[in-house]
């Protein structure tokens, strides 16, 4: 597990916008909003990617997203949001600590300097029956 | 709570790929994949959002998530994967029952029919620091 500028900031080291801490958590703000209120969710426990989290600080993150997501909400006026976590480089990751991301969506204008959110680009394709049935069969032995 | 199409699959009124399943949760293959692994998780509890789910179920949730990831990661070969939970028809919610997508991100090519992933637009802006002690203060004193 490398170093990171979270690892510093759960060590009190760097400063943050926080908003929430438990036992297991700390929440705060993004300090390079994608919009108005874009949040942070965090494990105590050091881990880069969700797969090598434990179940138990996981569980912890997904404990506190519904109270977080409603602060964050009646915060900024949003009325929609995304959640998203991102794994490995590839997939949008920059710090390697695990982290929520709650990133509220505005529609129309905005204010000057701030963002809509979240950019999705969604190409979905279609799944055969047949292949469903041998994929959901070998992701399935995998899960333990 | 509306009835979802997700409300069928947990009745078993309409089949699904099914990968995993315990007392609080279920997971199988979205049938719209954006990529070769593209699964769903959601809370057997109905709940449109996830502001209005209870924190025992999405606890659960958080629960499985690295377990899943893990499985859906081994099963398909991809490095990583983008975690994505939409919340309202303006931030790409479909289905009005709370759904984790699970989505690996394959980079270079991918085979005919299958694709790359989630496509991120990641405008983000800069926080100041006033602004910033503000809002994490009006967000911390909303979270209960």
């Amino acid at each position: 597990m490398p170093e990171t500028i979270f690892s510093k900031i759960l060590r009190g080291e760097i400063p943050c916008h926080k908003v929430y801490e438990d036992q297991h958590v700390l929440a705060f703000l993004d300090i390079f909003p994608l919009s108005h209120g874009h949040t942070l969710v965090i494990p105590k426990e050091p881990a880069a990617t969700i797969d090598q989290l434990s179940d138990e600080a996981s569980a912890a993150i997904g404990r506190v997203l519904p109270r977080m997501t409603r602060a964050v909400l009646a915060a900024t006026g949003a009325k929609a949001c995304n959640i998203l976590q991102n794994n490995g480089a590839d997939a949008h990751q920059a710090v390697m600590h695990v982290h929520f991301h709650i990133i509220p969506k505005f529609v129309g204008e905005v204010p000057a300097g701030q963002g809509a959110g979240l950019g999705i680009g969604w190409k979905a394709g279609k799944l055969e029956g047949n292949a469903g049935v041998a994929l959901a069969r070998e992701i399935g032995a995998r899960v333990q």
